[in-house]
């Protein structure tokens, strides 16, 4: 396709789907969890075919010379397509937020005023090589009752082509219109500048992927982007504090595992318990290989502990690390006066992601929480819980880094909008 | 000032609103009401000061051969500025919600997770005209705990210089931070353009004003808009409806007041009531000069009675008029052959404003409530009630007719987001 049939090709996807979304708004909670187990169905009976599909994904991205764990990310196993079915049916479970009222109350006037959710109508999820968040995404845009355009990597088309023909299905079989969950069937990046340039057929769009990606997207979108940004995620160790939950949490935090955005990238210690905290998370990060880039004070007390020095890479830190999103056994480290400093570092250097204080003071903590301006802010727990499915959303849509709309974890609800409802009896405006 | 000093002095205005938002977000809501009570005392005792400052204005508009609508609106009379020190003095009285923590729950892993309402940060407000929107933004800003950037219009400056000082002494006085309320000092439109381009420093805008303004603005604008454009607002009379209840609220959408945006332009009539309604109805808008533009059926119906016919203007309307917003004492009606169409039409020609139905069946009223996609929708009442004060908001920071983040009447949630926050006791990931 040229560009000219592509914006075509789009407009044509986003009037179907926009067409679509208006069925989907007032389709029945039980239509849809019957589209949604009619999903999970076909996903556990179209294993082998599914798994011939992404052969051809899987050949071509091995002759492209794509890395091993790359090409993993690609492959539809048994395994993935079950974890598939299951998150389908999961969600079938889940009660429908879709009209719910809240808040109704009688107003000065005699008006009754609430509000309803709704969906938000469409949305378009732009993705990069995982071939299961098609499913994903078409289940929970089902379950919202949106129509969304997802539009996946070019390495996986030919699995997301036949995942998105069984989604149709699922959707046709429970009376649901086909064209609530599109794919986008070209590979050309023109179809992806379409995609976030029709506000009059797509709410809002959800990009999954690298910083890159998401960058290019928030600045070309000209509808809202639910986007995420960096994890710069911060472990400040207040004093007073119990230095061995301290210490059991803060290892948790980095070492759980290095590459989600809500590990913890940076650790702040209170100059009171510096040498007892240090000296005890300083070995078990040494024993795991964990690079610790300090400030002077950090370094001093790491440096002295010879269980540390022999086998760890301990070296000062300097400005860049403060704001690095390392996603690798490296943390910096640095030795504040106290809570004030802690709250302003930060603010400053974090990305407003996720952010733990660990305490006994009551005080420290109630102003850790109001003051510390970041999408989860957490007392005494490991800043890894900063999740959907932890928080008890029971699907995960994305993670916002911004403020509008939707913050942190975003679950169904960010996949919504509230109207107004108003309840008269013949009432006037005087 | 040439652009470039432009482009620094509003990146300087922004650096201070950033400052100081930190400061506003921790405030004491004794501290944010102090701020509120001093301003309302400060305009009641700088009445003749104001008074000549605004007499500038008032010159230099006269002079300008500026409409007399125009030039009173531009007014600071006593009564205005009455107006707005009880503005002030409501929102002293009303609750603080910034701090109030949300559906605290307990997860499976042992965390409690809930949602803190947080201000947003700041906001940015560009407006025409009528200087009290000074005081109206200030004093929102303030209770939300925000800090905002505010720009008038040209024909207002020197009153809206005089008004921000006052402001900026009623912060000082309650121990907050002066730049928390910023009044853009430069009349040049680059300003604008700057301000809705500073992501790192607005987290949203909010303008007030003509169609064409708000277009603009969200053309252009590199950060979130709560925008208003148009009413294009229904009423459907429903069969079965109580026809006196039908034509008393028919009425007053429509004849109450023509300028706002919630006074509604469209009539659709189920055809089983369309005689005995539009014979009513008719008579009451001939009365008061309402022009009445019908499809065929309407048309019919309105002429043969000779009570209307001899009176008002009756003529065919065109296709354009299904979409108009008049704003003035004209409507357009149309015979619709039940709820279906009803529904269909206002999702097709409506402006997903606010859209009312007048009727008896519990089921049609369900159907309109959930089919119809707009950000008020009503039952038995009047279009014009919809509006932040009637819905019992306390205060209203404007009207979105967008689906994302706030819908509808904007009351001070909407200047402000959750984020989330965890408590533990150590809980790690497993």
């Amino acid at each position: 396709m040229n560009a000219l049939n592509i914006a075509e090709y789009m407009q044509t996807l986003g009037l179907q789907a926009r067409v679509a979304s208006a069925q989907m708004a007032r389709a029945s909670a039980a239509a849809k969890n019957r589209a949604l187990k009619g999903l999970a169905r076909l996903l556990r009976e179209n294993v082998a075919a599914l798994q011939a599909d992404n052969a051809r994904d899987l050949e071509r991205a091995v002759a492209a010379g794509l890395a091993a764990p790359m090409v993993d990310r690609l492959k539809l196993t048994p395994k993935v397509l079950d974890t598939c079915a299951q998150g389908c049916e999961q969600l079938a479970a889940m009660p429908d937020i879709i009209g719910e009222i809240i808040g109704m109350k009688q107003q000065p006037s005699g008006i009754r005023v609430g509000q309803m959710r709704v969906p938000i109508g469409v949305f378009g999820m732009i993705f990069e090589s995982r071939p299961n968040v098609t499913i994903e995404a078409a289940s929970l845009s089902i379950k919202s009752g949106n129509a969304c355009i997802l539009r996946g990597g070019s390495e996986a088309i030919e699995s997301n082509k036949a995942l998105a023909l069984l989604v149709r299905q699922a959707l046709a079989e429970a009376g649901l219109p086909e064209d609530a969950v599109q794919l986008v069937q070209t590979t050309d990046r023109e179809a992806v500048g379409q995609l976030i340039t029709m506000p009059q057929y797509v709410d809002v769009v959800i990009p999954r992927g690298g910083k890159g990606l998401i960058e290019r997207i928030s600045r070309e979108a000209k509808v809202p982007v639910i986007k995420h940004l960096d994890g710069n995620c911060h472990v400040y160790v207040d004093d007073p504090c119990d230095i061995d939950m301290a210490v059991t949490v803060a290892d948790n935090a980095k070492t759980q595992k290095y590459s989600p955005c809500n590990a913890s990238e940076s650790l702040l210690v209170a100059r009171g318990v510096a040498q007892a905290f240090l000296s005890k998370i300083g070995a078990i990060y040494a024993a795991k290989g964990v690079e610790m880039r300090g400030d002077d004070a950090a370094v001093q007390i790491l440096r002295s502990q010879a269980a540390i020095n022999s086998v760890a890479t301990v070296v000062p830190a300097s400005e860049q690390d403060w704001s690095e999103e390392y996603l690798a056994p490296i943390i910096s480290i640095k030795v504040v006066e106290g809570l004030d400093e802690a709250i302003a570092h930060i603010n400053r250097y974090g990305s407003h992601h996720t952010d733990a204080i660990l305490t006994r003071d009551h005080m420290h903590a109630q102003r850790f929480l109001r003051e510390v301006d970041s999408a989860s802010v957490m007392v005494n727990a490991s800043t890894r819980f900063a999740d959907g499915f932890e928080y008890g959303l029971g699907a995960e849509i994305g993670i916002s880094t911004d403020k509008f709309h939707a913050r942190g974890p975003v679950g169904l609800e960010g996949l919504t909008s509230l109207k107004w409802v108003v309840l008269g009896q013949g009432e006037v405006r005087l």
